[in-house]
């Protein structure tokens, strides 16, 4: 009999509202499918709301105990009413570097029923893996002359090879077990630094892996193909910021940020994987009841796969495939959908 | 009568055939609607043919001798056979940044009988302000331990001020002369330095234009409006690496790069401005005689417009917006389709 210990964090806005209805699924889908296995749930309490009664956003503390869990349901941060990044770099990238999640897993499809916004968005299926852990996120950088007209702010992308190559192993390893295509992207023609070693690293470990064939597109212009062809897609691997643009659009393509689901993987073992959905606190419909928890849901998919539950991870994206085919245009309320799709497990 | 000096500057691949294209309507444009204007052509070599034969991408002497003239007309740089960045860097970054091309101002907009990718695109009708001197395109950056598992390779994004509120104040400007909605772009919830330089930059100038509405998007959060909802936008202003990604998005949603046009200008009156389609040098099509023209054919517009030829601006712009309107889906080939658009000036 398996045990788990899930961190639970739903964060600022419609995290309060998604993450309830991913959990929902998810214990339908443990019951039906690995009945017995014992999870336990504990619930930490980091986003706007504490900031503002306590000044406080992730702890040191909290982060260590976080560390003892075998995986993080997170929802989203982010808040008008704070100043901006103090949310974002105090929880979730504090945790993203914390806990060393070298690769943010984002798959993007087209699933049947889903309308897309483009006329002929064809067959849609690839994953992207964004590396998670440094690159323009690394928090490196600085005001000089702050507030004055002669002021220069920098920013430092940095980027390993030890970083880079943990991402691209990933990426590899996916592609290999899919249709053995790795697009990586970057903009290698201007920042020669970080893209001349993307390169290096992608032709390295390439090595390993020779029946996959791998091609470099700038990052611009992999937002043509993103709408022109995204059936071209398989695994796309690429850095920090590209990916964080990238997958957004990826899931515009695919029906909507409403759907995108993600894992932030330590692939070392070293630390707990985090899941959230790609979409933030939407603080403009947050409290309404209306935001769709399908990429929460979705995300707790993803964790179950994590955890070794692969027959609950089918079991929840079987029944979220179902309930979008099925879904046609009517408007339904966050656990309308969570209800729904939980009843479809079993 | 006026007379002007262009320095014209083909590059590389498709620049060959697109450039010419441009000119021809340009002096079409001329002919008739400025008649006497003088125009003096010099033509300036610069790219993989010459850098394979000598080692060199554009000298200082060359910088020097185009900054005499009044405006420069650019095809494309780039090849797969040079190190990626050196051509790049040595000829087009080097005009932009030797010239201080403070905006590099990209139009986007859905022409009448241009086929969008979107299934309901809208009208969509804004211009892009893309910061063009600093930025991650600064070329500040190394590696440490380079090639060793040990490395580390840095890009510093580097963003002043100075060159932040020229792009801003130029954006405001011509969103009061539009439609008065400013929408300026970053990731200041993670890129917390430069992010607040720019918002502060955007408060400040905001304030001598009161009746410009300012609303400010993370990038990734922007890449899905331009594909739910592009007629969002008026105005855009953003630095230079999320500028050169949004625009090639832009371009995907308006019909395509074949009919993307820019200017790198600089706005201070001490240089050349710089015009050139945003399209690539295309290897894989070039030398074929099909690349679409268009785009350096309203690159000439701008450039006209720039040099105060107002209608012959507009004469190009007709001309063109007339062809799209007729030119369904046959193919043409280059020559061709400047030819038809060259015909209808007059
Ligand atoms: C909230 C923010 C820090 C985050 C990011 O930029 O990575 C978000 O946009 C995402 O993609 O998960
Ligand atoms: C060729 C390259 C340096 C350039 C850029 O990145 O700015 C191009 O993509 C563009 O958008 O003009």
């Amino acid at each position: 009999m398996s045990s788990f210990k899930i961190a639970v964090l739903p964060g600022d806005g419609i995290g309060h509202e998604v993450v309830p209805e991913g959990l929902k699924v998810f214990r339908a889908a443990l019951a039906a499918h690995a009945p017995g296995t014992q999870v336990e749930y504990s619930d930490f309490d980091a986003g706007a709301e504490r900031w503002h009664r306590t000044g406080e956003t992730l702890t040191d503390e909290e982060l260590e105990q976080l560390r003892g869990h075998d995986a993080i349901f997170f929802g989203a941060v982010g808040d008008p009413n704070v100043p901006s990044g103090t949310l974002e770099r105090g929880i979730i990238l504090k945790m993203r570097f914390g806990f060393e999640h070298a690769v943010n897993l984002r798959p993007s499809k087209l699933y049947p029923g889903v309308r897309s916004p483009l006329a002929d968005p064809g067959e849609i299926d690839f994953l992207v893996v964004r590396e998670g852990t440094e690159g323009a996120y690394a928090g490196q950088g600085g005001s000089l002359r702050y507030n004055t007209p002669q002021e220069v702010a920098n920013e430092v992308t940095v980027n390993t090879w030890y970083g880079v190559e943990r991402a691209v192993r990933y990426a590899f390893a996916r592609a290999q077990e899919r249709r053995k295509k790795l697009t990586y992207l970057h903009k290698h023609n201007v920042m020669v630094h970080a893209g001349h070693l993307w390169r290096r690293v992608v032709e390295h470990v390439g090595q390993e892996y020779p029946d996959v064939t791998v091609n470099y597109e700038h990052t611009d212009a992999a937002m043509i193909y993103l709408v022109q062809d995204p059936g071209r897609y398989d695994v796309i691997v690429t850095d920090n910021l590209f990916g964080d643009i990238v997958t957004d659009l990826a899931a515009a393509v695919t029906g909507g940020i409403g759907l995108a689901a993600s894992g932030n993987l330590n692939v070392e073992g070293t630390g707990p994987s985090l899941f959230e959905p790609i979409h933030g606190s939407a603080p403009d419909i947050a409290g309404k009841g209306i935001a769709d928890p399908t990429a929460s849901i979705l995300s707790a998919a993803l964790m179950a796969g994590h955890l070794g539950l692969t027959q609950v991870a089918e079991a929840i994206d079987r029944a979220v495939e179902e309930d979008l085919a099925a879904r046609g245009d009517a408007a339904r309320g966050t656990s309308e959908v969570g209800d729904a799709i939980a009843a479809r497990i079993g």
